[in-house]
């Protein structure tokens, strides 16, 4: 290979939204909505993640980067550990991909650790990994495919 | 005022970025631009807030949400305290609005307290100014009038 040979990207498409880790869901949607004026978007749970979650944004940027509001489902979920840990706050940063493998695959090659041997599911159908925040700069990253692309994928379509 | 009266809201339009305390500011670009493939759209030192930083964004979408990394210029910064009580990572949300007096004045109003009494001088001729992260959940939010909008209302332009 070339010097000259292009260095690999993990195809980092947009900011996909902000993870915030709270301890009771309802109150943080009141807060966020009531007194920050933001809008409930969606709102889920995940059990395999061990996450309640919601999804909100500002009234006339709702298809830009949105806001997560992650509550634990029981005490052994890992965002239990982190409100134990860290107490509640900003808990995760994730980046949408085109093509999660594609990224999770690049990233391995530059010597990061990824959570998962595969992508799990995530919020609204999409498909989820996440950096080790060890090999990021203090910062846990998720890489996000949306579902819209997944289905594309698993249809061949471009 | 009768119960219909509108509630007032700080209005935000966007998340305009996310901030990411940083050791090392350099190391930190390289990271984000070789490994994550991010572009280096903008930085400077802001000497009043004690801080070298650098704005970066995935190359299809800088108009969108940015990431802010943040290195402390001298180890009596705010930010040098929060690397040595947190470590490096997620340390801030923005939101952007159009006009920072009102937002302040609006959330001062819901109780919040806000970190200065009035707006200085942030990333790019911005104003800026904090919520205290005691009445927000744990995160520390910024509040960002871009440059342009700071100027709109100076000249008396729409």
């Amino acid at each position: 290979m070339s010097s000259a040979a292009p260095v690999p990207v993990p195809g980092l498409i947009a900011i996909d939204h902000v993870g915030v880790a709270v301890p009771d869901l309802d109150a943080a949607i009141t807060f966020h909505t009531a007194v920050l004026g933001l809008v409930l978007l969606h709102r889920e749970e995940n059990v395999e993640q061990g996450v309640a979650e919601a999804m909100l944004a500002p009234p006339g940027d709702t298809s830009g980067t949105q806001l997560q509001l992650l509550a634990p489902l029981h005490a052994q979920s890992a965002l239990a550990r982190f409100l134990e840990r860290s107490g509640p706050g900003l808990q995760q940063l994730a980046y949408r991909v085109e093509d999660i493998d594609h990224a999770a695959s690049v990233l391995r090659r530059k010597g990061l650790r990824l959570l998962y041997d595969a992508a799990r599911t995530g919020t609204g159908g999409s498909r989820i990994n996440f950096v080790h925040p060890k090999d990021t700069g203090g910062v846990l990253i998720e890489l996000v495919q949306a579902a819209a692309a997944v289905e594309r994928m698993e249809t061949g379509q471009q």
